[in-house]
């Protein structure tokens, strides 16, 4: 890849820092605004104060993860200033290339008016593939301080066998768990007899009682007062599914099991590793639009 | 499902009869022909002369794999008398639903005819998915026959990531070679990594003079001449990929290297297993069947 | 094993609890003493309020883990009385069999001297073993909560290659991190390779600045100011070799380096499970007693 | 280690001259003898006719495994020439060290006579160790070449859990078989837990008819007349034990059984890897007498 590219990174977290400091450890110039309270001191980035300036010139502009939280504002957790949109708007040059995650429609339509090229990096499947990692770690991190049992041996159930399904499934199994996963395409079955994981259909999960652990990956009430009174009472549930999540919370806390809603897992468990995900993102984003 | 159902077996190997067999122990009554000379003794299936006798009124007759290698007649090496497959196509009822491998067109074209509803079990995903085990182990008998060095710390190239690649990167993983796989897709180099198995790119295979073991899962021509002078000349390629084949077989030849090329491995190096998984795909074929 | 035997369990925290409850389900008779204020209910087991009464005419005494912490009292943190360690020894018969965990030397003497047979579980080898799990999975939890990064992809050296070093080990390395152990036997240096893990000698650890965790299991002075000199910045350390640990923690402070010294694990992260260690343990020291 | 070592290579078959060819290669002084008529062409050793020449002043002289067949001569499989011992003797040093595998008592004796010390190399820990791997991956490739099933899914027993059958046990398990292993000690159980292993005792295998593949690494009759008569008629069994070998070949006969007795499996399937594993044994011999 082109060494000489210029990179711009406007605001975000920990990941967005980690990235600007392995874009300059890879060689590229990078400049930062947006981090002027951050605890961590990054060695190769320049930081800017001005928006217009951080992104003048820049061959890639990199968004947080996500954007923005209110629409109004840029997403900067570690900066004691507000960026308006509106303003990183303005700065960018027609046909410039920005990248961001969890982009909303209104950012899409300004990048129409204004005619920069964005695109959403938490839409690439290889980055989906990856985050799965520190998801799988980060539920077996959760299981881990709540169960009064070693994963080894224990019973566990993964429902949905999608990306974070395989790869947790994956992480437990080899850690000695006995696990089952769900779901119900056939050539998933298929998967998890290769993976010499027992199978269950997920619209049928009458062995639910057996379990230790059990991990929902599906965004779909699949937990419902069925099932959840089929649960073993010291059974571990964790939901992984984005809202509205897979389990009916009322009826757990009724039932006095424990359930732990966990979203946005790779920021928090592994921001490190999830910026150097996203680097990889943007640079195969980069190769691509290079290639047309 | 209904356990009422009665099969047809008609022609076949030793897949199609121990695929009678398990029927039979599953409860299912089950007819088959053409198992004559089988040197191997079916417990529980009743044995017929003719197609017509053991068609007649079957609730899935199942064909070979190919079901036919003349178009003439059937596939039937297990059987001294011959079976044309223009008698079959007579036999067989208006709606009675047929399953096969390998389904030519002609015979998909007399389905139309006669009014028969013909399914090819070999395009069921589920299918392919677990053909690749047979297949890996296939792959990994000829290298531990083939080659000096154990499995156990050889470098390995696996040319290609898809169900075949990847199923068989995981068993060599597993017995502790070093694998890299290769691939064109940042969604697979991703799941590689995932896996633990160094990356590649297919078109950029330079550094395949490491390996001691090479084995292309890529129906198209990949070990041309200049990656096969690069190959060390101890080094066991084996291709599994259909004609024409991933290897130019006459630049290896005159190099001098070892190239052995294996088609259709599940159904020689583990018979009893495909049976099986064939039979699983018909009963999935069978249950989607009778939810239309 | 003979179901009509009566255990007498004094004293011990959830560990000793879950055991009494499990031989309970088991089948066999179980009298609990030193639960009081336990919020854990125990179903099957009978609770007395003396020693006396609990022990007497029991098969087999289980003591906790530690026995003693004073020498005079009982190790009793789930009852709001104290049991006296001389009240014990005087209400035990000649010949009855008491286990305990880590008896000191008075204890050895009293049973000498008042005629009871004394073991102590913790020395049998296959509780070293079973133990080693939840020691591994405690040390990958704190890793997982004090590291950015996911165990995936980390580089971690483990010190030592006894029980705990390989389980641990084989652990990380199922994860996906990048293992290296340290040992100073040949015989250790061959098992690694079986395992598809990197060896050190431990007395020449010159590359330990490429790790991002280190895991010490060898019970003396390893990670010494040199050593620690060439540590990474961000490197977690985390110490599970018993006093006086195997850090100059001293050094390690004035260096700035995290270091986690975790004595104990199994009891602290997975109760119940070492719970059922401990009864495996004392069932064979039972079934063994028997065939003298 | 020192570089100006010299080693004599005398005799010995293709673990030997690949073992030659290596130490070649690391950069030492070799000379060989005994392989005039091999196909294999080493590059960097230096063929000598006479035993005498060849051993004359080397560091180190290396003896074929076994050292001989009958007593009085050395076994040279690759040679035209006959190489008597007693020229052997004759021509080595007081104090000059000689490695060999499997030395018989003469040898030992004529040791002391002549005054040059000699060492087993079979007798390494590491070596035994490592040489399990090309055992297991030979016990494997023999299961492939005779079961019409895969070795992923098939129910497996591994008699005996040391050297041999843990590796075994770990590579059959991460081939996807289900694995029982059989022991007698406490540890073996709590080691086959760790590892995902189902137990069984070595003396009570009342379940042998489950499985479709029983290897037995114990050198005494285990599978005696009552156990092979509730073996699987189709089950494959190998042998894998030294003589007098663990089964009644006689009553297996009778029943039909399919019994492979199989020896010295590593040199017969991975010969270069075999020679690599002594070539590491005697390094580590060398490295131990220097410090002495």
């Amino acid at each position: 890849m082109n060494q000489h590219l210029l990179f711009a990174i406007a605001g975000g977290d920990l990941r967005q820092q980690r990235l600007a400091d392995m874009l300059a450890l890879d060689g590229f110039e990078v400049r930062i605004t947006g981090f002027d309270s951050s605890p961590y001191i990054n060695s190769g980035a320049k930081a800017f104060e001005s928006l217009a300036e951080t992104v003048n010139g820049a061959d890639c502009v990199v968004l947080p993860l996500p954007v923005t939280h209110d629409g109004a504002c840029l997403n900067t957790p570690f900066s004691r200033s507000v960026y308006l949109m509106d303003e990183l708007y303005r700065s960018l040059s027609p046909g410039q290339l920005v990248v961001g995650g969890l982009i909303n429609k209104n950012t899409y339509e300004k990048a129409k008016e204004y005619g920069f090229k964005i695109i959403d990096y938490l839409e690439r499947e290889e980055l989906s593939v990856l985050n799965a990692i520190p998801t799988a770690e980060g539920a077996i991190q959760i299981a881990m301080e709540e169960l009064p049992i070693t994963i080894h041996g224990s019973n566990v159930l993964v429902i949905g066998y999608g990306r974070c399904g395989r790869v947790l499934a994956k992480a437990l199994q080899a850690l000695g768990a006995n696990v089952t996963a769900s779901a119900r395409k056939c050539a998933d079955f298929a998967w998890m007899r290769v993976q010499g994981i027992r199978t269950a259909h997920t619209d049928n999960l009458r062995n639910i009682g057996e379990f230790d652990l059990i991990v929902n990956t599906v965004p779909a009430l699949i937990l419902d007062e069925y099932l959840l009174n089929k649960v073993k009472r010291d059974c571990l549930i964790i939901d992984l599914a984005s809202k509205p999540g897979g389990v009916d919370l009322s009826v757990a806390s009724q039932l006095g099991l424990r359930v732990i809603w966990s979203l946005s897992l790779p920021g928090k468990v592994a921001p490190v590793t999830s910026g150097e995900i996203i680097k990889e993102a943007i640079l195969n984003i980069i190769a691509e639009e290079a290639m047309q």
